[in-house]
C-alpha cells in the first residue's frame, strides 16, 4: 500500500515516503480528524453526492436515468474526490457502507464512460458535441485528473483496479488527443498534470508522464484561451520555467505547481524544480497568511499582490490549503528541506483544519482571520460554515487529505551516506518499515500540540548505525534532546532544518525531543498594511484567535488590544464544550475606545479632539483551528499591539 | 432655471437652493472640471453611446434598425445620464453639437416609447413579454428614473419639454401599474423614488409623489424578490423607517436615501427624515473612507461591515461618491447643518474627482487608496482608468454631477429670523439672486483649495440687515474673519457649523475668511484594522497621497513611513506636467525594511531574528484627486506612522 505522491524508483528526490501501512496514527488531533472524517464527514459527503445530483448526472450519462444535468460543470470531480477519500480510508478498517459506495460508483463510472474513453457527465449530458470546445472553463481535464487520482488511490490502498481501468482508458484517450500537439488547447484548471504523473508511477506507462510534461511546458503560451480575468488568472501568461511569482486563481496555481514538481523529479529536470522552489519562496515570503492560508483576494479567488494579506477579507480557500500541503510535500521529497514540512504543519494545524467544524459536519470555503460582530450585515464573503456548497470543491478536498494524513509524517533518505529516518510531523504514532537492510520500528508518544514532549522509542532496529532526523520547527525558541545515554543537549538543526542523531540504535532505546511551546507574540512585516500595529498569539504550531465566547462580560472582541510585555497563562481544558481538548491562553489585556472627529472614524493627530482611550480587561484566546464551534460571535487573530 | 433637487415651495426644509443662473463658477478646480466636462468628457460620452450600442438599441426599439440588443439590461440609463449632463451644460454656453445630440435623442426616445408609455429598449428588443417579470435585476424603473431626471434637467435648464412629455407618459404608466398596490413588486435598483419626486416638483402632479412614497414605504418587506446576495443587498430586508445602517449594494442604498429624504421633506415626515439622518451618521462614523468613498467591499459592490475600510481593496465606486453628494445635499437643505456640506466637500475634492483623469478622458469605477507596485499581477480590481465600461454607469455619473456643480455652493434661509445667505463651498464665483425683498450680489475671490483666503465682496445688497453664513470646515484649526470695519476675529461656528455675520451690508463691503490650510496628519479610529499604525496627510479639503513619480530615486512607495513630529513643506507648482496647478507636500520621512522569519512575512516579537530597519528619505505627496496622471506607479494615501 502506498500513499499519495510516491515518486517512481528512478525519480530524482532527496527523500522517499513510507508505504501507507508503515505508519499509523494512534492518538492526538490528527487521528481525531481521521476518525471524524470516516465516521461523520464521508457518510455525509456520500449523501450529498446523491442529494446534489452528482451521481444522477452520471446515471444520465450512462443512460440509466432521465433528466437534465444539475450543478456546475465540474460536478464529476466531487464524486472522484469522495472516491479518493474512501479509498484511503478503506485500507485501515472495514467499512461496508463505504466499500459498497466505492464499488458501486466505480461500476457506474465504467458504464458512463464513452467507448473512446472520454468521461464527463456534463459534456455527455448537457453539451454533447462540445467536447474540448472551451477548455478555459470546461474543467474536463480537471475532472479527468481527479478521476485518475481516485483510481490511483484505490489501486495503492486496497489494490482495487476497477477504477484504474476506467482512468487508464480516459488517460489513453487524452494522450491520443493531446500528445501529438496542443490540439484543443490546455485546461483552464490544472490538476491533470500531477494526476498523470501519479498514473505513470502506478502503471509505468511513459505516455502519461510525457503528456503531463507537455501540459506543463505548454502553459504560458496563451493556449488556455480567453478568459474575462485574463491569461494570468489561468497561469497562462508566462511559462512555468520563468514565472517569478504565483498569480491568478490560487487553487489552479497550486495544483499546477504539484504537477511541475512531479514532472521535474521524474525527469530529473533541475531547472524546472528550481523555478517551482523560487515561486514557493516568493509565496511564503509575501503571500501567505499566518495560518498558512493562500489566495487572499476573494474577487477571482486569486493570490493578491505582494503583502496583500488582510485579516478580515482574506479568502484563503480551503482547497488552496490542501493544495499547498500537496505541493510542499512534493518539494520536501525533492529537496529534503524541513521548511516545506514547516509550512505543511502551519497550514495543517491552522488554515486547513479550521475549515471544518469540530463535529466534522460543516465547512468553510473561505477562511478569514477576522469575523466582525456585524458580519451578518454585509454580503459577499462566506462567513459561516455549511455542509456542502453549490460549488462543492472544498469538503471533499478536506476528506481526501485527512484520509491519508499519516503519509506526511515521515520519510527516509541516505543523509550524508547514513541511512536516515526523518520525522516531520509529531503525533502519537506507530512506525515500522524496512530500513537499512533490516527493519525499523518506532513508537512516538506525545501530547503534541498541547505539550512539547515527544518521546520516540525504538521498537525494532536494523543492524549498524543509522540516523534519526527530527524536524526542529523554527518557532521553538529553545529545543532540547534527551538521548538514550541520558544526555540532554540543544537540538541544533542542521542546514536542512533537522536535528540528526546518528548511532547504533537498539530496540528499547528512547530519544526525547522537547519543543518549546511558550506562547509567543508574532508581529507582521511592515509591508503588510492591513496588519500594521497588530500582534497575533501563537503557541507551538497553533495560531490562536480571540473569540467573543471567551471574553469578559462587556469586553468586545473588536476593542481588544495587547500591551507591550503581555504574558499569557495556559489554561488546559480536557473537554471544553463544543471545542473538546484544548489549551486556552489568558492574559491581562486592554480594551480600546476610539474618538470620532467631525463624525468620521479619523482624527487629526495632536488635534483638539479627544485621544483614543484604553482600559484594562482580561483577554482569552483559543486555537484558530477550533474557532466557530460555539455560535456566531466575533473573532480576531490579529489585535492591536500597543505600548503601555 | 433651476438645478437638481429643488424642493417644492411647500416642502419642509431649513434651506432653499439658488436658481441655476444665480451662481456662476469663474475659476478654480470646480470650474476647470466643468470646462473639461463640456469640452472633452461629454463629446466622448456621446461617441460611446454610439460605439457601445446604446443608441442603436433604442433605434431597434423604435423599429428604425435591425439587430440584437447589446450590453447590460440598463443600457438606456447611460443615454439618460448623458442627456441630463448635456441639459445642465446647455444652459450656459451655446454648444451646437451637444444641443443637436440632445434634440435628436429626445426625439428617438419619443419614437421608441410604446403606446402605453413604457420605454426600455432591453425589454422591448431582447425580452418582449417579460416586462416587470424580474424586477430584482431588470433595472426597468431604474432606467425610468434616469429618464425622468434627464427630462427634469432639460425642463429646468433650458425650458425644453420634449423629453418631459416622454417622461410623464412613462411616469403615468408607472402610476397606473404600481400605485394601486405592490403589483409586480419593487425595482432591485432604487433611483425612480428620487426621480418621481423631482417630476412632481416640476409638474405639480401629486400622483408622482404618492408613487415615490409608496415605493419608499414598500421597501423592506421582501417585495423586490429573490437575489443570490439576499434581500439585504437590495435594501429590502428592513423598512426604511427602522433600518439602522446602510447595507448591501452601496449605490442602490444611497440612491434610495435620496428618495427617502425627498419624500420626507415633501410630505413633512420628520420620522422618515430622522431615520435617514441616523443612517447618514452611522455611515459617516464607520463606513466612510477618508476620501469620502463609500462601499468598501468589491464583492457585491457593497457597504462593508462597520470599520471595514481597507485602503488597498476599498471599492469606493464612483457612482457611490456622486450618490453620496446628492443625498448629503438633500439633508443639507432639509436640516441646514454644515456637516452635510463638509462631507460633500470631502467627497467632491477626493473620491469623486479622483475618478476622472485630469484630461477628462478616462475614469475609475473603483477608487482604492493604495496601488501596489505589482498591481498588474493580480486580477479583480479596477486598477487603472478606462474611457468607458461594459457596465458604464460611472462616467456619466461624473458628467451629470460636474455639469451642475455650482448648484451645491450656496443656499438661503431665514436663520433665527434674519434672512441668511449660506456659503457652503468656496470657489471663485459670481452670485446674484433676489433676497430679503431686494437683490443680493456677491463676488467670491479665492485661490481655494490651494490657499485659504476667501474674499467675499457685496456687489449688490437689499435694504436692511441680513446675514452671511460661512461654513467653517472642521479641519480648519484656526479660522479667522476680517469684517468690513477692519476687525479680525475668530470665526467660531454656530451650532449648525457656520460663522454668521449679520449686519446692514452695503455694496462694496468685503468679508474675508481665512481658512487654515496647514498640512495635518490624520490617524484612524482604532477599530479600523486595515489602517492601524498609519497616518494620512491632508491639507484643507484635500487628502494627499504618495505617488512613486514624486519620490527620491530608490525610495519605494511601499517602504515609506512618516516619523512622529514630521513637518511638511508646501511646494507650489503652476503647471506640474500631467497634473496642472498643484501644491505638493514634502517632508523628511523614512524608508522601512522588514525582516522575514522562517521565510514568512511575520516574526516573533523580541525573538532572535533581525528587527525591522529604517533609514531616512524625503517623501513627497500630491493631492489624491490628481493621482494617476503620470504613469502606472504605486500610490498610497495611508503610510506607517512611527515613533523615532
Amino acid at each position: 500500500m502506498e500513499g499519495p505522491a510516491v515518486p517512481s524508483p528512478g525519480a530524482r528526490t532527496a527523500h522517499r515516503p513510507l508505504r501507507l501501512e508503515h505508519a499509523e496514527l494512534t492518538g492526538g488531533p490528527l487521528r481525531q480528524w481521521q476518525d471524524v472524517n470516516r465516521r461523520v464527514s464521508l457518510p455525509l459527503a456520500v449523501g450529498w453526492l446523491e442529494k446534489a445530483g452528482n451521481l444522477r448526472n452520471l446515471r444520465i450519462a450512462a443512460g440509466e436515468a432521465d433528466g437534465e444535468f444539475r450543478g456546475p460543470v465540474y460536478m464529476d470531480s466531487d464524486v472522484h474526490k469522495v472516491l479518493e477519500s474512501a479509498a484511503w480510508h478503506l485500507r485501515e478498517v472495514p467499512d461496508e457502507a463505504l466499500a459498497d459506495f466505492a464499488g458501486r460508483t466505480a461500476l457506474l463510472l465504467e458504464r458512463a464512460q464513452q467507448d473512446d474513453g472520454y468521461l464527463d457527465s456534463h459534456y455527455q449530458v448537457a453539451a454533447p458535441g462540445r467536447r474540448y470546445a472551451q477548455l478555459v472553463d470546461s474543467h474536463e481535464l480537471y475532472c479527468a485528473g481527479h478521476l485518475i487520482q481516485a483510481a490511483v488511490a484505490a489501486r495503492r490502498s486496497s489494490g482495487d483496479t476497477k477504477l484504474l481501468a476506467v482512468a487508464r482508458r480516459f488517460a489513453d484517450h487524452l494522450a491520443d488527443v493531446f500528445l501529438p500537439g496542443p490540439g484543443p488547447g490546455l485546461d483552464g484548471h490544472p490538476e491533470v498534470e500531477t494526476a498523470l504523473v501519479e498514473l505513470y508511477r502506478v502503471t509505468g506507462e511513459e505516455r502519461y508522464l510525457e503528456l503531463s510534461a507537455a501540459f506543463v511546458e505548454r502553459r504560458g503560451h496563451g493556449l488556455v484561451g480567453r478568459h474575462k480575468h485574463g491569461t494570468m488568472h489561468r497561469q497562462d501568461h508566462l511559462p512555468v520555467r520563468t514565472a517569478p511569482t504565483l498569480t491568478g486563481h490560487a487553487v489552479r496555481g497550486l495544483y499546477l505547481e504539484a504537477g511541475v514538481v512531479d514532472v521535474a523529479v521524474e525527469t530529473g529536470d533541475e531547472e524546472l524544480l528550481a523555478a517551482s522552489v523560487a515561486r514557493w519562496e516568493d509565496m511564503t515570503a509575501a503571500k501567505t497568511s499566518l495560518t498558512g492560508g493562500l489566495g487572499s483576494r476573494q474577487v477571482g479567488e486569486v493570490f493578491g499582490e505582494r503583502y496583500e494579506l488582510p485579516p478580515d477579507l482574506s479568502y484563503n480557500e480551503t482547497c488552496a490549503s490542501a493544495a499547498s500541503i500537496q505541493w510542499s510535500w512534493r518539494l520536501l521529497l525533492a529537496t529534503g528541506e524541513a521548511r516545506y514540512a514547516d509550512l505543511i504543519e502551519r497550514t495543517l494545524y491552522n488554515a486547513f483544519s479550521a475549515a471544518r467544524s469540530t463535529d466534522g459536519r460543516t465547512y468553510y470555503k473561505g477562511n478569514p482571520l477576522t469575523r466582525r460582530p456585524d458580519h451578518a450585515e454585509a454580503v459577499g464573503d462566506p462567513r459561516c460554515r455549511d455542509e456542502w456548497f453549490f460549488s462543492a470543491c472544498c469538503p471533499p478536498a478536506v476528506t481526501r487529505l485527512v484520509a491519508s494524513l499519516e503519509h506526511y509524517a515521515a520519510t527516509v533518505s541516505e543523509h550524508a551516506g547514513v541511512p536516515t529516518f526523518h520525522l516531520h510531523q509529531y503525533a502519537p504514532m506507530e512506525l515500522a518499515c524496512p530500513f537499512a537492510g533490516g527493519r525499523l520500528g518506532l513508537r512516538v508518544e506525545t501530547d503534541y500540540p498541547w505539550h512539547g514532549r515527544v518521546a520516540i522509542t525504538i521498537t525494532e532496529a536494523p543492524a549498524g548505525p543509522f540516523a534519526l532526523a527530527l524536524r526542529i520547527p523554527p518557532w521553538s525558541a529553545r529545543t532540547t534532546l534527551e538521548t538514550p545515554d541520558g544526555a540532554r543537549l540543544d537540538a541544533a538543526p542542521d542546514e536542512h532544518g533537522y536535528a540528526v542523531v546518528s548511532r547504533d540504535w537498539r530496540a528499547g532505546e528512547q530519544l526525547v525531543l522537547h519543543l518549546d511551546l511558550t506562547p509567543r507574540l508574532t508581529v507582521p512585516h511592515p509591508r503588510i498594511d492591513a496588519l500594521r500595529g497588530s500582534a497575533a498569539v501563537e503557541r507551538g504550531p497553533l495560531v490562536y484567535c480571540f473569540e467573543q465566547a471567551d471574553q469578559e462580560e462587556g469586553a468586545e472582541v473588536d476593542d481588544l488590544a495587547l500591551p507591550l510585555g503581555v504574558a499569557f497563562e495556559e489554561v488546559e481544558h480536557a473537554d471544553l464544550a463544543g471545542v473538546g481538548r484544548t489549551v486556552l491562553l489568558r492574559a491581562a489585556g486592554l480594551a480600546l475606545g476610539g474618538a470620532h472627529e467631525a463624525g468620521l472614524p479619523y482624527r487629526t493627530h495632536g488635534g483638539p479632539y479627544a485621544e483614543d482611550s484604553r482600559c484594562r480587561t482580561s483577554v482569552t484566546a483559543v486555537p484558530y483551528f477550533q474557532w466557530d464551534n460555539r455560535g456566531d460571535g466575533a473573532m480576531r487573530v490579529w489585535v492591536p499591539f500597543v505600548s503601555g
